[in-house]
């Protein structure tokens, strides 16, 4: 017996402890020994139970884009303060200004309704590999092959979406080696419970994003209700709170270092199947250039944010997801070459390749692997304009909007499974609630300074490579006075920037749009020329990859022996992991826990370490509560783990290994960045509000008593009593 | 039998394990059980005997103000790079460039003599409290009383320098409790033998100093010279190396984490038996007025240097010395606030004299107290203005060496032994050389604009200190056109800063300085006169503390029942520590550890992160020798000890339980720098050079193999057995 046991761990335990992004299914083809030996207490079934196509793990849950999780059978969910921010900026005023405040429902009828927040609930997964494969044509190029895939996925979606309040896609795996329909309910009314002052939930802002050690407490509280029968639907005074079947207890005595935990969600992209030469397209080419031109727009908005106060308010957005996009590419050319990412990726691959040649298996993944190297080698030639077309959004906004409303009246004159998939009917009401909201980010002088600078970089292109509208409107080469004298035209004579206008725009035809005689739409409808040819090279490049990848994939998991995890692709995942610190550097080791003390001793009283008042006040007065860690003597505030995570696990439940809710994810480590490339495991580490500290708040600073009663947390002692 | 030990140990053990410089007397008093307990393999006697006054520690020597320790029985010091650097410079050219390449004797005959390079070994130590304290005549005032003491030590030192070789001093121990006579042995011929390159000797530079993680090879070697019969000779051909009673060996196996350490050395002044409202004025005024003068300085010198290559060769030493005063008075303040040090000092104190009142003792303790405390407050009047004399120094240079020389005019007119100490013939010959090498140091626009800073300075002093000779030169308000044209006048008219005349200027008389009617010189002449009748005021304030303050010492050390380490005084000290890392911040432990990979990683390959070629070969091709650590798996280049060090302690051995040396002492850390004032165990910390880069460095990198052996060191076996 115990020889089995043994035997099956050396099959099916994972080549790292904490690596691995695990599908559902996946949890039942690991060593249960080996989960019990982490740490899991639960039986796997608990996690997934094959029979039923659900489990605990469904009680993480998608909030627009983030992860999310279900903290009461009464539809409490917990996610990061930044995944709901939007609901709170809805109700702030400067009367009310529940941002700097923060937010309280004392009782239900006091939760405030997102206008457009969705939380989505998995309900299925269905393998449909064989109906979207069956649906290629025989001797299919690669872009036909590309289309019929992209338009049964489409079909597949539809018809799972006939039902009410469900939203469905259809997820690829291994590069297309398997296709599954994902099917989720909706649940359109979500209602805010408590978010902290943003103080508390941006704590540390940009200076300390992606950084240890962290004292951010980045969580948030809401609500989903549904109709009174159980059925999602729009918000209405007579729903109820939705009934989750599934949810996470909060585990009230915390994590400690070493401590087993699980962290559960919707991680958006990783690219660990990329070749080794792939990846280093990317570090050679891409991240670099991401650097150079993103580093450019934001000095541009910085300068030009600098020269008015209202003007630095409008860019402060963009600005923020620019850095974002900026500090990522830096950390990922970082992790890349101290993880020796990609000399890895070469030997592992290589190591497939002679086993599958010495043992004469897959010769077709080996074809595969050739050819997809043969064709790296042939898209360098108009490499740079990919790169200024497939960033146009990172610049001026003007001719982004221009650009999609050309290319929406042109889809939507197509039948709706012929359309581009952000330009169907089900993500109108998206595109739409965008195109408005981006009102707010608009500032006329970073747009053409933006724009100046994108002109620049079209004109210094290469004769292979040039963009026909920009040669149209600007001419080929660049003379500052020239270009700017023409943007100045561009922007004077056109309404794209007026939100009434613009939203009218959305839906005319491509002939109302030419009739308007609008220069930026004139602009715009000639980019979404180039951008659509574009996308069809794109779409036949993706063709080839799913002609091609998943061959060499069958052959890297053959190899494997075991159960590999997938790439990451928005779809449900869990991580195991354990509590731990790491050392950034010769010298310095990051303790795996920060506490109470270090925010106040982060405290400047200047944004981002401005802690705010009653805050300061517990915390400088020690009224810890029974939350006190025994071993840190003070309340721990966030804490790091192994867990393999990526963009999408924001608000990710942090579960400890009886199913009970430890913490929240909110971030990885600046040297874990890269981890989307390959798993270092000397410094994957993803960083997690302390569920300690989202008590803490709610007992001893916010007195949200009935909410902690809801919560199953029966109030501490008085506080005399509990400095024990 | 064991409850005499325990009771001892209560009774001489210190309050805090790290904290103490002893005096080689005290170790004596120390628990032989406790410094057992600590890690001291040796009989306390070894490190001082009583009966022959000297002992182990007495390998211990003073080179040129820092610390330093013979290694070997043949003259060999060790001690930091930066404090023979001199002797590197002197000999470096752009033809041997000594200083980028490092140097290394291959024999005796090519080692290097330093101008001017002196060591002194500790001979004998006298308490002279009785004879000091006798000369006092009864009734003196304070003034009086100052200049009895400071006469009485001018003749004891005078009385023991009549002894060839010999460097005499009187040290004022707990402000005046005890004086002691400390006889040194001052060896003239110094050479080197080794120094790295500058960019291992001063890896990190401004950047890393004061910071951990450190990865600097600050050490060098020298060797000392004797005459044929063993006494102090200046450089002859002659000459033998100088034959050590005393030495360290070195510790071939360096130390690991929580070992036990000692460092000795010259530690030059603390502040611990400050009252805590002495240290409050520290805190409130002076180091913010550090910040805010130096401050200003150095953005003057960076401002006038970026316009001109040579200014900023010129500035670049200036530069180097005010950004260390000024990174230190911030990290006293930040220590001050950390360690809640003048509040532990404020307890502590009124501890004393709750005790002393409850036990009817020391009643001139406690009046000495509140008399100090009394005067504390008179003082605030004229503080601006002392502040500005007493660091003259730091800004212009013209102005700063005309005040000397015309306070060394005044001075020299008196017999020597009235004379201000540092006009005293003894000191001539370093003052002049100081004067001459100060040339290299001049750049005219620094000049102009540092004095015209400290010009705006004196102008805004209010109408109680006002310094007259601005006034009569500049006039009583700023105008900055009036007084940069004045400054131009005075500079263009001047002979101070042409190094002949300023060397003729030297030996002149003060009516033969006046005689030349050069205005800088008129305008030193004046502004002495101000120093001066200060530091009459001054002394009369220093007679007053030398009554009082040993008074309320003493009532401090009887409270204390124990040994307490008095205030360093540039004298012989012992502290005792344990290898150990700490924690600068919540989140963050500073592993006590750092290796030659650190070095690499940190290599940019610009200054002052530019490993040299040679180094950064050897590293990486993993050439480690027998110098790796078996636990670390890689060479440790610099460690962390708890050793109560300060200014003065650069290049002491840092020796283990059996006398053998594991380090080189040469920094401490920025948390730790306010330990000045009061030892914080929790950061205090000093940096060391760990022996095993030294010895990596002369065996793997410079083949140094007459060195090693003579050094006692076994050359490894070849390299491809030593990666076992």
């Amino acid at each position: 017996m115990k020889k089995t046991l043994l035997l099956l761990a050396l099959v099916a335990a994972p080549a790292l402890a904490g690596e691995g992004k695990w599908t559902p299914q996946q949890v039942l083809e690991l060593d249960p020994a080996w989960l019990k030996a982490q740490g899991l207490q639960l039986p796997p079934k608990r996690l997934w139970d094959p029979k039923r196509g659900t489990g605990l793990l469904a009680g993480a849950v998608n909030v627009g884009g983030c992860s999310g999780a279900f903290i009461s059978s009464t539809g409490l969910v917990i996610t990061n303060h930044h995944c709901v921010f939007s609901i709170v900026q809805e109700h702030s005023s400067p009367q009310r200004d529940l941002i700097s405040q923060g937010f309280l429902a004392t009782n239900r009828e006091a939760e405030l309704p997102g206008k457009g927040s969705r939380i989505q609930v998995p309900r299925s997964f269905t393998d449909v590999t064989q109906q979207v494969l069956a649906t290629v044509p025989e001797g299919a190029d690669d872009l036909v092959r590309f289309k019929a895939i992209e338009r049964k996925q489409k079909e597949l979606v539809a018809e799972c979406e006939k039902r009410p309040a469900t939203r469905c896609q259809v997820s690829t795996f291994d590069g297309g080696l398997q296709y599954v329909l994902v099917d989720a309910v909706e649940l359109a009314d979500v209602r805010l419970v408590y978010a902290p002052p943003r103080a508390v939930g941006e704590f540390g802002g940009e200076v300390d994003n992606w950084m240890w050690p962290r004292h951010t407490g980045d969580f948030a509280i809401v609500r989903a209700y549904t109709a009174p029968d159980g059925t999602s639907a729009p918000y209405s005074a007579q729903n109820v709170p939705h009934k989750a079947e599934f949810f996470f207890p909060l585990a009230t005595q915390g994590v400690k270092p070493n401590q087993f935990v699980m962290v559960l969600g919707y991680p958006g992209i990783t690219f660990r199947a990329m070749l080794a030469e792939e990846m280093a397209e990317r570090q050679a080419r891409f991240y670099p250039r991401v650097i150079d031109v993103y580093g450019e727009y934001i000095r541009i908005l910085e300068e030009e944010g600098a020269k008015d106060p209202a003007g630095k308010i409008a860019v402060a957005s963009t600005l923020k997801s620019l850095h974002n996009r900026y500090k990522n590419a830096g950390g990922q050319l970082e992790g890349l070459k101290r993880g020796a990412i990609i000399e890895k990726q070469r030997e592992a691959e290589e190591a497939v390749a002679r086993w599958a040649e010495k043992k004469g298996k897959h010769p077709e993944g080996l074809r595969a692997r050739s050819e997809l190297l043969g064709r790296l080698k042939d898209t360098g030639k108009t490499w740079e304009r990919e790169f200024l077309l497939n960033n146009l959004r990172a610049g001026a906004k003007g001719p982004t909007m221009a650009v999609t409303l050309a290319r929406l009246a042109r889809e939507r004159a197509k039948p709706d499974l012929e359309r581009e998939p952000e330009f169907m009917e089900r993500e109108l009401a998206r595109l739409k609630d965008q195109l408005e909201r981006e009102q707010k980010n608009l500032f006329l002088p970073a747009e053409k300074h933006l724009l100046k600078a994108f002109v620049r970089r079209a004109q210094a292109l290469g004769p292979e490579e040039r963009i026909a509208a920009v040669d149209k409107h600007f001419g080929p080469t660049f003379s500052e006075k020239d270009v700017a004298a023409k943007i100045d035209a561009l922007y004077a004579g056109s309404k794209v920037l007026t939100l009434a206008d613009r939203l009218a725009m959305f839906g005319e035809t491509e002939a109302q749009l030419v009739a308007r005689k609008d220069p930026l739409l004139a602009f715009g409808l000639e980019l979404a020329t180039e951008v659509t040819a574009l996308d069809a090279l794109k779409d036949r490049r993706e063709g080839a990859a799913q002609r091609l990848r998943p061959e060499w994939r069958r052959a890297v998991l053959a190899h494997a022996g075991k159960p590999v995890a997938p790439d990451a692709n928005s779809t449900l995942r869990v991580t195991f992991a354990k509590v731990q610190g790491y050392s950034p550097r010769d010298g310095v080791f990051y303790t795996p826990q920060t506490t109470l003390s270090g925010v106040v001793a982060k405290h400047t009283g200047q944004e981002p370490f401005n802690v705010p008042d009653k805050v300061l006040a517990t915390a400088e007065a020690q009224r810890f509560g029974p939350w006190k860690d025994p071993v840190l003597k003070d309340v721990p505030v966030d804490f790091l783990a192994d867990a393999d995570t990526t963009g999408g696990n924001s608000g990710s439940p942090t579960v400890n290994g009886k199913g009970e809710l430890v913490g929240v994810n909110f971030d990885r480590v600046w040297e874990n960045v890269s981890n989307d490339f390959g798993f270092n495991p000397d410094v994957a580490r993803n960083v997690n509000v302390d569920v300690r500290y989202v008590l803490w708040m709610l007992d001893q600073v916010e007195d949200a008593d009935a909410l902690l009663r809801e919560l199953g947390i029966r109030k501490g002692p008085p506080v005399a009593q509990e400095s024990r």
